[in-house]
């Protein structure tokens, strides 16, 4: 059997009850929601990486690989808007595992913790024939700023907030047997040691200028598909708008890769994807650049159709859910 | 390398830094506590279990798998006194698995998350070698009631909350080639569908009386230890008041097992392991009885001593982290 995600989701959903007062938000979104206070919410992740399955230990050192296991978890905060707080890890250990390797894994997770003013507050090791992490982080923000994937609505703009595709091209290059590590490091950092996206997804949080975010987790494709469906509607989106970074046309071409596709379909980019309304589309961008100096980018327009449209000079086509999937 | 719980947790301490006004209790207690607000705390704990390493599908049915996986954790909010709310959770899937299999261990969960009124708000589904499960569980409670480790003192009582060695047992009738599953019902049910103490931990932490408390996951000699190394005392244990089932001395007589090697070092009998001041030694028990029809079993006392030393007999050794550890 194929046992994806979605169905797993739709299998517990079935499966659980009614809500109750302090659940704001259940299974569905990138995180959990619960009212800490009239005004606060706490928000709950949890995510688990496996060698082979989701990193592999010949390209992946140690330090990187505990940072990357902390990361991917704080950026489903980001992906609301929330800032982490605390993190619970347990992780799986072979028996043939050297000590030194797992303190290079330890100081990493906790180099990343630290970066975001984070605590690990609980833990546990198993043996494990895998070498595994499975991490909960927890998050807190303002309730009414916490933003779903069920906000879009039709004609608002979809933005994302950076270059897609790195590091589904970082992997290919870990891969390939030249390993061309140096010619395009911020490829490779992109899929070794991803940035989660905090600060920005807070500032969009309080900007009360976009009404639904996640994170690019699975790639455009099958991300915005979730966006559109939570909410109801379709998306459109316009192959010429897909920010790429020069770097990665550079390292496409060289290794016979295409860039539409890395961007569409590759996932683990941890941008933010988000939507704003029309009337947002001067002052967002601009109050990104005063308070980060960095850009977003507009990549196509939410409708009242179902599906998400790929523009792509005179062809248009479904691209919804496409790409691989993986725990994230 | 071995690479022990103990180890990895004094590893992650001297990583953490200061502390933060809302982290009331971090990494080092059966659950880290969060303020919720000025009365009210949140516990948080999570915990991994890996096919071959935690549990054996020759013999645990999937229903039953899936009830325990939500079980060891809750018992670690009962452990604090805490009421279980929610919980998250990963599991890792081999390709293989069959649907129908996999049915019934989220099933068997869930059925578990009901019988505490819980309700699962997140998790994902990754692909896996090995079968497992790690899950998340989130509880809360009145924070000057939290019960913690280290709260015993010199001349306490120590109790527990039921027979002793019941899983280990049970555990050892499955692995056993005659499988006399039907002879000792219920101490194959100790082993493969445990009951968490919520109700009983719950009446402790509200009683007043109790100062210390934990659950028993990895036998008494080891658990009583890590109450005695959280608050600096030592601790006496006499092997005539272990509390031992009809069903545990039969079972241990006919498979030529010790019953108290079963009772001090077997584990995952998730009973309560608690202290209380000398002058409760009658109301206790009195007001268990009361309120639960249950009994509690004085097992032993806390000491100016070091570590825990059991008298059996005429004899006193020194039986501290004796018995085996797993990821509890």
């Amino acid at each position: 059997m194929t046992f994806s995600e979605r169905n797993f989701i739709k299998q517990i959903e079935a499966l659980t009850p009614a809500s109750t007062p302090d659940l704001i938000k259940g299974i569905g979104d990138d995180c959990a929601v619960l009212a800490k206070s009239q005004n606060q919410a706490i928000l709950l992740t949890t995510d688990t990486l496996i060698k082979s399955v989701h990193f592999d230990p010949a390209w992946h050192p140690p330090y990187l690989l505990g940072r990357k296991a902390a990361a991917v978890n704080i950026s489903d905060i980001a992906a609301m808007g929330g800032q982490p707080r605390f993190a619970l890890l347990s992780v799986g250990v072979p028996d043939a595992t050297e000590e030194d390797r797992l303190d290079q894994i330890m100081t990493g997770f906790h180099s990343m913790l630290e970066e975001h003013n984070m605590i690990l507050i609980g833990g546990d090791t198993v043996s494990s024939p895998a070498l595994m992490f499975s991490v909960t982080v927890i998050g807190e923000m303002e309730t009414e700023k916490v933003l779903y994937r069920s906000g879009a609505g039709q004609d608002d703009l979809v933005w994302v907030s950076g270059p897609l595709g790195e590091a589904a091209a970082g992997l290919e290059i870990c891969r390939s047997h030249e390993k061309k590590y140096d010619r395009w490091p911020s490829l490779v950092k992109a899929h070794l040691d991803p940035k989660p996206e905090v600060e920005l997804g807070r500032i969009l949080a309080k900007s009360g200028m976009v009404n639904s975010m996640m994170d690019l987790s699975d790639g455009i494709a099958t991300d915005l598909a979730h966006i559109c469906t939570a909410s109801s509607t379709g998306a459109d989106i316009r192959a010429e708008d897909i920010p790429f970074s020069e770097s990665l046309l550079q390292a496409a071409a060289t290794l016979h890769l295409n860039p539409l596709d890395l961007a569409l379909r590759g996932g683990e980019d941890y941008q933010l994807l988000f939507t704003s309304p029309p009337e947002h589309a001067t002052a967002l961008p601009c109050l990104v650049r005063d308070q980060t100096g960095g850009e977003i980018f507009h990549v196509g327009r939410i409708t009242a159709g179902q599906g998400v449209m790929l523009q792509d000079n005179d062809r248009r086509k479904n691209i919804s859910f496409q790409g691989y999937e993986h725990g994230g």
